[in-house]
C-alpha cells in the first residue's frame, strides 16, 4: 500500500492552508529548492557547457520522459519532455494528419480545453484550404468517429467538471475507423491510471505543472506509440529532432526510429530540474491505491456539501470512475464564494460562468482536510461572506 | 562609461578558467540563485496558483519581453520571451508567409543555424506544395532578394567565422522587393549594436542563454515591428494569445494590435526567474561601450595568435565591423586541441571540420584573460599536447 503520509511529507504546503488546486498548479515540493541549487551550483556555474556532456543535459529529454512515461504506461524510449502542452498538441496533430493525408477532419468535442481547438485553428490555416475541425458535444465524439476523420483529438477528463471520456471505445472506434487519435492527459496524468500501451493509442500530451507538482510552465510531454516511431514526421523539426545533431548540415534528416524525433529546440534545463525532483515523489506511488483515496476523499467531499451547503450543485458525473481527480460544483455566486473560501486559505479556482472547482490529490490532501474545507465553505454560505464586497471585484485573471 | 570591473564582479565564474564560451552558453550570474529561491519559496511555494495575478507570472512574457528589448532596440510593448528558438523561427516566419500569400519563396543562407533551416522545412511540409527554401552562399543572399521572395530569413552573425551580413542593405532591399525579413539575432543580442527599430525589420528572433546569460535553454524572443502588430498572425495560436484568454472560448481570436498575440502556451516561470537576474547585469551598461571593448579584445586575441600560434590561420572576416563577438581559427588538429585547451582550463568550443571558435564577451573576459588563453594555446602547440590520446577521442557531443 502506498503511504500518503510520507508522500504528503514531501510537499511545503503553507501552514493552515488547505490546497484544492493541485489540478491547476501542484505544490513545491521539498526537493525542489535543493534540486535547483544542485543544477545552478554544481552544474551551470561549474560546468557551464560541458554541462551538455558531463550532466546529460542534452538527453534529458528522454531520461525526463522516461520517468513520466512509466506514470501513464509508456515504455521507456515512447516519451519525451519539452515545450508547453500547446505545441505539443499542435506536433500530435499535424503528425496525425501527416499519417491520413487522404482525410481533412479534425474531431475534437467543445468541452475540450480551449488551447487545444486554438491549436489546431492555427494548424489548419497553414495547410490547404478543405481541412474542417468538428467540436460536437463531448457526449457525441464517438458518434462523430467516421471514415472521414483523420485526427481524434480529445482530452480525457473535463477541466470543469470532470467528465471522463471512455478512451478505449474511442480509440477502438477511431482505429476501426483508420483514424489516428491524440490523447490530452493534462488532466489525467497523475490524477487516475493511464495505460497508453494497454489502450494502444497513437499519441498522448500532457503537462507536467499539474498532478506532477513540477511548477508553473513546466515542460510538456509528448508519447507517440512504438510502432509509429519509425514513420511519424514532426513538423516542428529542430535540430534536437536530427539523426546527428552536431553535424550542422543544411538538410534536415530526422533521428531514425526513436523518439528524439519529437524533441525539437534546446529545452530549458532548469525546469527539467524541477520536475526530477517532482518525479522523485512518485517512486513509491501506486498509481491504483492513489485512485482509489482519489475516489474515497471526492465522494466523502460531495457528500458533505451536498448535505450542508444548500444551493451549491454538484457539477460533475455521478460514478466516480466517469470522473477525473477534480470535483466541481455550481454555485449562483460561485466567483465570490472562491474568493472567500481563498480568503480562508481553502484554494480551489473558478471557471465561468459559475463553476467552483476543487482538486482532489492524495499525494497531499487528506480526509482531515476535506472536512475542514467543507466546514469553511458552509460557514461561508451561512454568513453569506461572499456578499462581501472585496469578494465581487474580478480580478483581470481568475 | 560602462564600468566591466563591476559587471565581471557580478558573474560567477569557477576559479582559474577562462571561459570564452559565453558565446554558446553564458556564465551564471550571482545573483541567479537567490532569485531562484525567492521564485522557489516567496513564489511558488507561497502564493501557488495566485502567483499567476499575485506575482505577475502572466505578464511576465511581456515585462521581461521589453527589457530584452531595450538590448535591440525594439520600443517597449513589441518583444515576448517564451518558448525556445526553434519554435520562436517557426512563428517568424510563417507569420511572414502569411503577410505575403502570393510568394512562395524563403530566402536564407548555407551559412544560417541549421535549426533554423530545418523548421522552414518543417513549414514547408504543412503548406501547399510550391514552397521553397533557397539557401545561396551567405555573401549572395543580397542578389538572391527579388520580387518572388516572401520572407528573408538570416542569421545575422555566422556561428563558425563570425561573419556579419549587411542586415540595413539586406533588409533596404528586401522591403523595396515587397519581402518580409525573420532576423535571427541569437549571436547579436548582447553581443553587438542592435537596433530593430531604427531598421524596421519585421521580425526579430534570438535567445537568451547566449550573449544574456540565462542558463542552458532558456527562454527565447520574438519582436514584431510594431506597424504589424494588428495585422500579424501566429500560426501558433495558444490561449496565451487570445483577446480574452480565461473566457474559454472555442474560438481562436486574437489579442487584437498587441504582442500577446506572439504569445503561445504556458511559459516556465522557473526560466524566467534566471532571465530577470541575468537582465539586471545589463543595467549599467553601454552596448557602444561592449561593442568597442569586444573589437579591442578580439583583435588582441588575433594579433596574439597570428605572432605565436604557427599553423593556427584566423578564419573570420579581417574587418572587425564585419563579425560578430567571437573569432574563430582554423587548425587541422582543432578538435583534439579544443580538448587541451579545455583541459587547460580555456573554454572555446570546436564546430566541424576543423574550427576552434572563442566568444568574446567584455562582460566578464578581459585583456589579462586572453592573453592567458594565448599563452595556453601556443604551450600546448610547441608540446604538441593535442596529440594524447585523451584529447583524440570525440565525445558524443561536442
Amino acid at each position: 500500500m502506498t503511504d500518503f503520509s510520507k508522500t504528503r511529507a514531501m510537499f511545503d504546503i503553507p501552514e493552515g492552508m488547505i490546497y484544492l488546486n493541485g489540478n491547476s498548479l501542484g505544490p513545491m515540493p521539498k526537493a525542489a529548492p535543493e534540486r535547483m541549487q544542485r543544477f545552478l551550483m554544481d552544474e551551470w556555474r561549474t560546468d557551464l557547457i560541458r554541462g551538455w556532456n558531463t550532466r546529460n543535459w542534452f538527453m534529458q529529454t528522454n531520461t525526463l520522459g522516461d520517468r513520466v512515461g512509466r506514470l501513464i504506461g509508456a515504455p521507456d524510449g515512447s516519451t519525451v519532455v519539452g515545450d508547453t502542452l500547446s505545441i505539443r498538441v499542435f506536433q500530435a496533430v499535424a503528425a496525425g494528419l501527416a499519417l491520413v493525408p487522404e482525410r481533412k477532419v479534425i474531431l475534437s468535442d467543445n468541452g475540450n480545453f480551449p488551447t487545444d481547438l486554438y491549436m489546431v485553428e492555427g494548424l489548419m490555416k497553414l495547410k490547404d484550404a478543405g481541412y474542417e475541425l468538428r467540436i460536437p458535444d463531448p457526449e457525441d465524439v464517438l458518434d462523430n468517429i467516421t471514415d472521414e476523420v483523420a485526427v481524434v483529438m480529445v482530452t480525457e477528463v473535463d477541466y470543469r467538471t470532470g467528465r471522463r471520456h471512455d478512451m478505449s471505445a474511442i480509440i477502438e472506434k477511431a482505429h476501426a475507423q483508420g483514424a489516428v487519435v491524440v490523447w490530452d492527459l493534462a488532466h489525467s496524468a497523475g490524477a487516475i491510471p493511464v495505460d497508453v500501451a494497454a489502450l494502444d493509442v497513437d499519441f498522448a500530451v500532457g503537462c507536467t505543472y499539474k498532478y506532477l507538482n513540477a511548477g508553473p510552465g513546466a515542460p510538456a510531454f509528448i508519447h507517440v506509440a512504438p510502432r509509429l516511431l519509425s514513420v511519424v514526421e514532426s513538423a516542428l523539426s529542430g535540430w534536437y529532432a536530427h539523426e546527428a545533431p552536431f553535424a550542422f548540415d543544411t538538410d534536415f534528416r530526422p533521428m531514425p526510429d526513436a523518439i528524439e524525433r519529437m524533441r525539437i529546440g534546446t529545452p530549458s534545463i532548469a525546469s527539467f530540474a524541477l520536475l526530477d525532483a517532482a518525479l522523485d515523489v512518485w517512486d513509491a506511488v501506486d498509481m491504483e491505491d492513489l485512485h482509489q483515496k482519489s475516489i474515497d476523499l471526492s465522494e466523502l467531499f460531495i457528500r458533505e456539501v451536498e448535505a450542508r451547503c444548500p444551493g451549491v450543485t454538484f457539477a460533475g458525473p455521478r460514478d466516480p470512475l466517469a470522473r477525473g481527480s477534480h470535483v466541481s460544483f455550481r454555485f449562483e455566486h460561485g466567483y465570490a464564494c472562491m474568493q472567500a473560501l481563498i480568503a480562508n486559505q481553502v484554494i480551489g479556482d473558478f471557471r465561468a460562468p459559475d463553476v467552483m472547482r476543487f482538486g482532489i490529490t492524495p499525494l497531499f490532501i487528506d480526509q482531515a482536510d476535506i472536512l475542514k474545507a467543507v466546514d469553511t465553505l458552509e460557514s461561508i454560505l451561512k454568513n453569506k461572506t461572499w456578499r462581501e464586497e472585496r469578494f465581487q471585484v474580478r480580478a483581470k485573471v481568475t
